[in-house]
């Protein structure tokens, strides 16, 4: 792993700090043959994020929905340490690495709606640095607090730059009320140096609750008072695409709604991951795909031929 | 204390049931002399909440606001007993008894606009079984689970019959997003009875969290299945009315938006406390008022004339 420079330094100070983003939130220049309309184009470069309604068909969501089901129940030959609970109960919150356990999720990663938007945006080959399976369930969904995927992905993973787009196929309808992700929009264009260190196999907690790489109050709060707060919802079967830095979070769920979406993270393979910055040993590969373990996408087909 | 018949038996047998409700949700019959309009009524006898936008004047509201501030604060004056925090913090919760401790709020509960609407869905003398300021803080407000008041207040308490109502007064913006009260329209017309016992001192843990009283799933997913959930949200002043047997709830709020709001339940005076029916020692003063202690309001007059 190469030693690269640290230009978004986290979790090293005692307070927080605003940092300047230097990289483009969209690499490449729109043009007509680009996967994705102008406009879509402006508000992601905008907002942070974007959401695009009915991408998947009825058909296709049955398909994703019994899959998930599927995982959800951790059938024997899912590699157990990629089963998340929620942290007071048994209840299954996510599934990592659906893209490599799932021939389902394997061919929606690689779909074309998904894959040809994410390297117009990255200008680049892309690869999946993470995907997972997320159950919200009805009635005791826990809440997630304010983070940026890239202060993590960056400081625990050694993802070097931003460039990096998640998308999330909701497989279940998303309303105000049942924990979907809020947004907080422009919030991708600062990086929120947070403070402190890294605690060592961090994740374990990390991903039932996250306790560190949590950004200041006061600095959420001085960028919702100026952007306020977004909540794209939808059917099943819409895709949620945001930047890897874009600040999100969701409240609890007590409604009887469980909430469950299919997740991926296309890095550029120009942004492959180094050493963490932290200097701690990486999270494991699940969580954060490194070297040639993962698939590279640089000509993607189409979900719906096959499913 | 009278041994009062018990009509709504909850926290006995070990399954739960639904007993249907013998008492009216609306006591009087609507004429043009009521307070309240007559769809009003009807939606309130209907849903079992109804919202009243811009109640209060933005005078009155800054009032309400500056005195809430002063309790939140927990002035040396307030009984201490009365002061409720957050589960994980010391933040404040609630403080209860403000129609006692504020001479402010003693005026709010007094307020036309409020006990006039109670005598006339109670058709009686009302009184304030309990009150409180409650307060959700921005960033780490706790959720609250699914419940009826009414069957807190009778197993608990030992209010004998559903005669009773809540009134909320709002101090900030309720949005979707800052885990405001959520209904379950119609819900107040069955009684759902609770499985268990209620084990001794309940009260100050249930007052921060939930534990028993709570319904059953399934019974609550079958409600909601036929009638949804509704939320009513509005601008501070605005007042939300619901049934003492309304099921809600509300997901936890991780916005930097804060909601507080001012809470009246007004029992009818024809209805006062007999001893629990858990056959417990009834619980303190401030959360359930007994006897001669509370204010009777038979003739009520306009906080605005005073503020």
């Amino acid at each position: 792993m190469s030693l690269a420079e640290d230009l978004y330094p986290s979790r090293i100070k005692n307070t927080p700090e605003v940092l300047p983003r230097v990289d483009e939130v969209v690499h490449s220049r729109w043009n007509a043959a680009a996967p994705i309309s102008k406009a879509q184009t402006e508000a992601f470069e905008r907002d942070g994020f974007l959401l695009i309604k009915d991408v998947f068909s009825g058909h296709e969501v049955a398909t994703l929905q019994q899959e998930a089901r599927r995982l959800q129940s951790a059938p024997p030959e899912i590699d157990f340490d990629t089963v998340i609970t929620e942290p007071k109960s048994s209840a299954v919150r996510s599934v990592f690495k659906i893209h490599e356990q799932s021939a389902v999720f394997e061919r929606i990663a690689a779909d074309a709606r998904l894959a040809d938007i994410a390297r117009f945006f990255l200008d680049d080959d892309v690869y999946i640095h993470q995907s997972r399976l997320n159950y919200k369930p009805g009635f005791r969904g826990e809440d997630f607090y304010w983070h940026s995927d890239f202060e993590t992905w960056h400081v625990e993973d050694g993802m070097p730059r931003m460039r990096a787009v998640s998308m999330s196929v909701l497989l279940s309808e998303n309303t105000t009320l049942n924990g979907p992700t809020m947004f907080v929009p422009g919030s991708h264009r600062e990086f929120i140096a947070c403070v402190g260190e890294t605690p060592d196999e961090h994740y374990k907690q990390s991903l039932k609750k996250q306790e560190f790489g949590v950004p200041d109050e006061k600095i959420v709060d001085g960028l919702v008072a100026e952007q306020g707060i977004a909540t794209p919802t939808g059917p099943a079967g819409s895709v949620v695409i945001f930047d890897c830095n874009t600040l999100h979070g969701s409240n609890s769920n007590i409604t009887p709604y469980s909430r469950s979406n299919a997740f991926f993270v296309f890095n550029a393979v120009s942004n492959r991951l180094t050493a963490p910055f932290n200097g701690l040993a990486p999270r494991p590969d699940f969580v954060a795909a490194r070297g040639g373990a993962s698939k590279q996408y640089s000509v993607s087909d189409n979900f719906s031929n096959v499913a």
